[in-house]
C-alpha cells in the first residue's frame, strides 16, 4: 500500500519568522549543534524519512529582525549523522557558486559517514546578494539552469567513477584497487572540464538522493529529468494537484515513471490539542511579526520593492507572471487576490511559511489535511515545517504521526537502512560498469 | 614550564605506505567513520593537542598499490567532533581551488560545532592532477601563494564580520542582531571580490587556528606572516634547528614574537617494547613495500620522472635545489647523498613517512628523540605519524606519552576547552570591533 513520505524541514528555532521572539523558543541555540541533534533525534523517533536543511549564501540584511547566522548545512548534517542511525540527511547546495568535484566528494563522504543516508537539494541561487559574495554578476536564470544540468552530469559521473567492486584489498598481491574499475571521467563541457576519477570511493547509495525545489518552467523540466524528490510550495489543493499532474506528466519523455519522483509540498502545522489552542498559538506568533521584516521578505519573495507599502491597503497591481524566474511571486500575488487580503493580512499569511501552506488545528485536523492532499493526487508526502522548534516537531511526531499510522498512512518502522530504501527508490548502477 | 605540543596526524590505516598490507591493519576501514572516531578518541585519551588530516584533490593513479579513496577532511572532522570533547580538529583545505566565502563558513561552522576546536592547514595544491579536476592549468608557485595570501585575508575578514557581541536576541524589542556590529567586508582585490558579511556568526575561537606546511621560501614567508603552527619535514637535528631558527627569525619583521608560531616537525615512531621488537616491525613493513609504488611516490616528491630507475644503483645526478617550488626534493636528494643510499634503500627510508623522519625504538628511545629536538631548538612539538593505525597511535599514547609526562614534557590534562587554549595562543579580536 502507498504510504506518505515525511521530511522534517529544520530551520533555526522554527519556520515562523517570529519564532525566535516566542517564549517557547531559545534563539541562543541558533548555532548550537545540540539543538539540531535533538531535532534529528525527535524526527527519527517519529520514523520520518529525513531531515532537510535549506540554504542561502548571503546574510542579505535580514538578521536585524530574525535569528540567522547559523551553521552550513553539509557541515551540520555530519553532526546529525553521528547521533542518528536511520533518518535521511538532505542538504541544500548551490550549483552556481561551487565546483562539481568538491560537491561530489562532500556528498560521497556524507553518504559514507551516514551509511547511505545523504540527499542533495540542488539549487541555483537566484539572489543578487549571493553573487556579490563570489565576485560575479548574478547569472541569468537560463544560464544558471544550464550550469546546474552540466554540474549534475559531472557530479554523477564522479560518483560512478569507482565501480562498486573496484576495491580488491588483496594484500598478498599488493593490489588495493582494480584500476580497470576506476575511471577517469574526462568531462569537457561548456561550464566544466573535469578529469576525475573522484578521490572518494563510490557512495553506499550509488548516488545520494537528488532533490529539487524550483517551480519555474526550467525548474520543473530539471526536476522531471533529474530529481527523485521535489519540494514545492502550494497554497490550495487545486493548484497542488495541477503541479503534481504537470510534473508527473513530464516524466515519460525522459524515460521515467510516475513513481520515480516524489512530490512533497511544504506544510507548516500549528498544532493544538483543541482547535482553539491551535488558533491561540497562531495568534501569538502573528502578534510577534515585525511588519518591516515582513515587507522585506515579501519584496524578496516577489522580486519587487514593497518595503514602503501601506499595510492596510491591498497589494499594488503587479503582474503575477514573470519569465519563469520568480515562481513564488505568482503564488503570493494569487493568494492576495484570491482572498482579497490587505498587505498586513498577506504578511501574516506569509510569516508562517514564506509562501508554504500554514494549517492550524488539532492532530486529527492536520492529519485530515495531509490525507486529503495525499489521496487527491496532490502529494506523495510532505515537507513538515514546524512553526517552533523543537516544540512544533515534537507535537507533530507525538500527536500527528500516531494519527497517520492509525489511518494506515505512515510507517511504523523504517523499511531499510538508506534514504533510498525508505523512499522506495532504486540504487543506480555505475554508468561505467559492464552491463550484466 | 614549556611543554610539548603533539598532534595525531591521521592517515588511513597508517602512514607507512605498505600499512594496508600489514596483518595488523584493516584496509576495509579506509572510508569507515568509526575507524577515525576510534583514532580521535585514542588521541584524546592521551591528551594530544589535535588530530590532523592531510588532503589532496586528485587520486593521481596511486590507488592500485595503496589504500586511498577515503573521506573529505572537513566533512570527516565534524564526525570526530561529535565523539570528542577537547581535542583540536585540523583539516587541510586548498586556497587554489576554493572560494573564501565557503571556506570561511565551513570552518566557522566546524568551530561552532566543536566548541572552538577547529584548525585550518592552508595549502596551495601543487599537483597537476588537482588542476585537471577543476578545469584549469596549474597556476605557477608565486601565483598560488599570492592567491593564498589574499584568500586568507578575505577569510579572516569574514570571520571578523560579526563582532563578538553582535547578537542581542532582544525579544521584546524585536532586535535579534545589532547591525552596527555586523559588517560588510567589501573586499575588492586581485583574486577576489567579496561583499560579506558571513552568514555564520563569529567562530568561538575568533579565528580557527591557522596552520601551514610549506617549506619553500614563499612557504616560510607565508608562515612567518600568517601561520600559528607550522608542520614540517626534517630529517636531521641540524637541519631542523636551521629551519626552526630561520622561521622564528622572520617573525619580528611581521610584528610577531617567537612564541606566536609553533614549529612541529613530523615523526613516524615505530615503537616496540624492545629495540629488537621495533626493528622487527620496521622490517616487516619494509618487506611489504612495492617498488613500483615507491618509485611513483619518489617521482611525485621530487617532481622528476624516476619510475624507470634501476633500484640497486644510486640516485641519478639531479639538482637538489629548484626555484623554491619543490622543497621536498632537496630533502630527498640530500638524504640519498648524505647516507650514500641506493634507490632501493632510499625507497625504504621514504616509505615510512614520505620524507618525514622515521624513528624505530623503545618508548624511552622515542621520548629521547622528541626531548632532544625539543630542548635543542628544533621543535615546539611534533606531528605524530604512526606507521599503523590504530595500533601505532595506541602504542604512542599508552607508552610514549606516559614517558614524556614522567619527564615533565607533556600535559596531564588539557589546559582549556579550545584548540587555541591548548596551544597557548591568544584569541584574536575582530578587526571591526571598536578599540577598547
Amino acid at each position: 500500500m502507498r504510504t506518505l513520505h515525511l521530511n522534517a524541514f529544520l530551520m533555526g528555532v522554527g519556520h515562523h519568522e517570529a519564532a525566535w521572539r516566542h517564549p517557547r523558543s531559545q534563539p541562543a541555540r541558533i548555532a548550537d549543534v545540540r539543538h539540531y541533534q535533538e531535532l534529528a533525534r525527535i524526527a527519527e523517533r517519529g520514523r520520518l524519512d529525513s531531515v532537510f536543511l535549506a540554504d542561502g549564501l548571503a546574510l542579505a540584511g535580514k538578521v536585524r529582525h530574525n535569528a540567522l547566522g547559523g551553521l552550513e548545512p553539509l557541515t551540520l548534517l555530519v553532526a546529525l549523522a553521528a547521533v542518528t542511525e536511520h533518518i535521511g540527511l538532505i542538504a541544500t547546495v548551490s550549483t552556481t557558486y561551487n565546483e562539481p568535484f568538491h560537491v561530489a566528494r562532500k556528498f560521497a563522504s556524507l553518504d559514507h559517514i551516514s551509511g547511505g543516508r545523504a540527499g542533495w537539494n540542488i539549487v541555483t541561487s537566484a539572489g543578487e546578494a549571493e553573487a556579490a559574495n563570489f565576485g560575479v554578476e548574478r547569472p541569468p536564470h537560463a544560464t544558471r539552469y544550464a550550469r546546474a544540468t552540466e554540474f549534475l552530469e559531472v557530479v554523477t559521473k564522479l560518483w560512478d567513477s569507482w565501480e562498486d567492486d573496484a576495491i580488491r584489498a588483496d594484500r598478498a598481491a599488493g593490489e588495493y584497487a582494480d584500476l580497470r574499475r576506476i575511471h577517469e571521467i574526462d568531462h569537457a563541457g561548456e561550464h566544466f572540464t573535469v578529469k576525475g576519477p573522484l578521490n572518494t570511493s563510490r557512495p553506499p547509495q550509488g548516488h545520494p538522493l537528488l532533490v529539487q525545489a524550483g517551480s519555474s518552467e526550467d525548474g520543473k523540466e530539471f526536476a522531471a529529468r533529474h530529481a527523485e524528490a521535489v519540494f514545492t510550495a502550494q497554497q490550495t489543493l487545486q493548484e497542488a494537484r495541477e503541479f503534481y499532474a504537470d510534473l508527473k506528466r513530464r516524466l515519460p519523455a525522459h524515460g521515467r515513471r510516475p513513481e520515480d519522483v516524489l512530490v512533497l509540498p511544504g506544510i507548516s502545522p500549528i498544532i493544538g490539542s483543541t482547535e482553539r489552542e491551535a488558533r491561540a498559538l497562531e495568534r501569538e506568533l502573528d502578534e510577534l511579526v515585525i511588519p518591516a521584516y515582513g515587507l522585506a521578505q515579501l519584496s524578496h519573495l516577489t522580486g519587487l520593492d514593497l518595503t514602503e507599502q501601506h499595510l492596510d491597503g491591498p497589494l499594488p497591481d503587479v503582474p503575477a507572471e514573470t519569465e519563469g524566474a520568480q515562481s513564488r511571486r505568482k503564488l503570493v500575488v494569487d493568494l492576495a487576490r484570491r482572498e482579497r487580503l490587505t498587505v498586513r493580512q498577506l504578511l501574516s499569511r506569509l510569516a508562517g511559511g514564506r509562501g508554504h501552506r500554514v494549517v492550524a488545528g488539532t492532530p486529527e485536523q492536520i492529519a485530515d489535511q495531509l490525507q486529503e492532499w495525499f489521496t487527491e493526487g496532490a502529494a506523495d508526502g510532505f515537507n513538515i515545517m514546524p512553526p517552533l522548534l523543537p516544540s512544533g516537531l515534537e507535537a507533530f511526531v507525538d500527536l500527528v504521526v500516531p494519527e497517520l499510522r492509525a489511518r494506515g498512512l505512515f510507517r511504523h518502522e523504517y523499511e531499510g537502512r538508506t534514504l533510498r530504501a525508505n523512499y522506495g527508490l532504486p540504487r543506480p548502477p555505475s554508468r561505467y560498469a559492464p552491463v550484466a
